[in-house]
């Protein structure tokens, strides 16, 4: 426990401000936290590399076939808390340095990873660095991204254009994938009041971009009647989802928003939003979008506005592998076992290999905020479990 | 009117985007009409001279007692219109012309004023530039308002602090002021069909902003029921305007909102929105927005949010100098005389000066917007008025 104190206490300082983590993939913060990365490897006598995606990759033992593989992310959504993603990877130190008191043997090599971009919060593609690695998000897309400055993938992360792609060989490479990572609700900690669970099926979710086109206008000459305002027909959709979201126990929620003008005295000429949507099953995720679209479609009328929405991404329902899952479950002595929200890197990867994560308990459920905490005791219970499985995987 | 287009032409480009007028106060577009100013006293022979709060005056005869002023602004709100403002200044150019025209040699001083930061939109202060003449602002305010970049007034407008402030001296030696201006409803155009009109009176109006404090937290993992989203409480507060002021034949817009942390997947922190209210009387002004804050206060209670709202400028109903009006519409052969919802710096001298305005048609009625528009055959109509105005005027 005191271990993993100061082991958290070196990352956290970084990126951090009074409105919680600024943590951008690639920015001064999150390439901080990627020299703690190299420097904890180095100690251990672990090598590192950066794959052609920016991820980055420590390895204990050679890195050809086999391998077993824990780790999460550096990068934080704007404003975000810090265990997001940083535990999992101080986690995965943390429990090599288990396994090498317990005097562990691993017969097969060990990797730790970094992904890079997990939050999509500079480039709007989330789990950028595992979609590229599995060829699920085409190199051609990832090259055309850029961030709110205009600044291109390839040079905010340093890559060269032409390595940016799948990588086949990597993956095959890959045995097992394991991320640990702080639970981001309540479950855990309302229900059996178990330090760690282990996580059953990510649920399906996606985002979309909503425009609101109407016409700018003089806020204090132009008749109520005679506006086409974009912001009614957007505050309507915002009320819109998050009804169709509490009547089937799903999630909708609109977080971002970018009006034009934005003027204090001017009725907006347009209205951008982004709806994030989740819900346990996907018939339930499309009834849930359908039913918001077709309602504003109708306000839209209304206001005399034009709404029209893009997908900006989607993931269908991930389901991780269920030997795996059981052997952990076992292993661990029963915990919880729950379904997330939230998408992961691991998410990507369990298409490709097989993938468990582990959550560690969050007492108020708080996440992407700076009120996301978990205590001292319960991370390390979590690199205790991380260490009991990369024991039975590592050694198997 | 050829005379007109001709003059319009010379300031059409500056600071034009195809999202309309970008031009801010000391912007280098706002600075750049300055040098048309300029040039355009030197032209006429009138000394040009800057006032110690930024505002720009010429003048043709000695700036000493019993002028007669015209004029009006020439910053504009974000993606505005080119009519709003500029069109009062051109037109006093060419109004003078045609007094030349006519062989009138005024008894008294006319001076040309461009008032600075009229729309508020660098500083959030509306008619800044007339309000610190007439002593309605108090400078230690005004020295410490600061632009979005964090830019002080008395740096950004290149002023000496020490003589930001009231200008009675000024002011005593104006015996009338008159700032023509397009209109920004249909009045005209749906009326009888008159290119100009008169004012009689300006709707007391007001901004409020609203402070919506909630809970960030992850999108995707908190529940529906566990949040507590100040972007709910301010959809809700965006319809509740809208429905006040139609209730009341009156105006309330929200045009401008600011989201923290706003992230696709994050439930918002806080949303800080503008009110902006407009009402034929202050009792019908009063109870629209002690209507929409209540209902937001109780919706906040629901939503589990907190709202706040602070008001960061209030105008009272201004009617303009009855004798000064009729002398007008007598002159002008009984124009269509209306009351505006807009605020002006016309109101703001009102208090100080016998003030009237001109309105000059707009076919569609949209303003602070590009696709505000006026006829050359209208502009031209105008500046007829204005010069019959100012020969009645700087004669008598």
């Amino acid at each position: 426990m005191s271990d993993f104190a100061s082991a958290w206490a070196e990352l956290a300082a970084i990126g951090r401000t009074p409105a919680g983590y600024f943590r951008w993939a690639w920015s001064d913060g999150e390439l901080a936290c990627r020299s703690w990365f190299t420097a904890a490897a180095a100690a251990r006598g672990m090598s590192v590399e950066t794959d052609g995606n920016g991820n980055l990759w420590a390895w204990l033992g050679a890195n050809d076939a086999n391998a077993v593989v824990t780790g999460s992310h550096f990068d934080s959504v704007p404003g975000g808390g810090g265990f997001d993603g940083p535990l999992g990877i101080v986690s995965a130190f943390l429990a090599l340095d288990v396994l090498r008191e317990r005097g562990v043997t691993p017969s097969r090599p060990i990797g730790i990873v970094a992904f890079a971009e997990e939050e999509g919060s500079r480039f709007g593609v989330a789990c950028l660095g595992s979609r590229l690695l599995c060829g699920e998000l085409d190199p051609a897309r990832a090259l055309a991204l850029r961030d709110r400055d205009g600044v291109p993938l390839a040079e905010a992360a340093g890559l060269d254009p032409a390595g940016i792609g799948p990588d086949p060989k990597r993956l095959a490479g890959i045995d097992a994938f394991v991320e640990l990572h702080i639970e981001q609700g309540r479950a855990l900690a309302d229900g059996a009041g178990a330090p760690v669970g282990v996580a059953c099926a990510i649920w399906p979710h996606g985002r979309w971009r909503l425009d609101f086109a109407g016409e700018g206008n003089h806020a204090g000459t132009t008749r109520m009647a005679d506006r086409r305002d974009p912001m009614l027909t957007f505050a309507y959709a915002v009320l819109a989802a998050n009804k169709a979201a509490r009547l089937r126990d799903a999630r909708a929620t609109v977080g971002r928003v970018a009006v034009s003008p934005n003027a204090t005295n001017a009725v907006p000429a347009s209205v951008t939003a982004w709806l994030d949507a989740r819900a346990a099953d996907q018939s339930t995720l499309d009834g849930l979008v359908d039913d918001v679209l077709a309602k504003v479609a109708e306000r839209a009328a209304r206001d005399g506005t034009a709404m029209s929405a893009t997908v900006e991404s989607l993931s269908a329902e991930t389901g991780f592998d269920a030997g795996l899952r059981n052997r952990i479950v076992e292993l661990l002595g029963g915990p919880p076992v729950l379904a997330t929200g939230a998408g992961h890197d691991a998410g990507v990867l369990a298409a490709h290999v097989p993938t468990a994560m582990l959550f560690v308990r969050n007492p108020t459920g708080v996440s992407h905020a700076p009120g996301e905490h978990a205590t001292d005791e319960d991370c390390a219970a979590g690199v205790a479990a991380l260490a009991d499985v990369l024991t039975d995987l590592a050694c198997r």
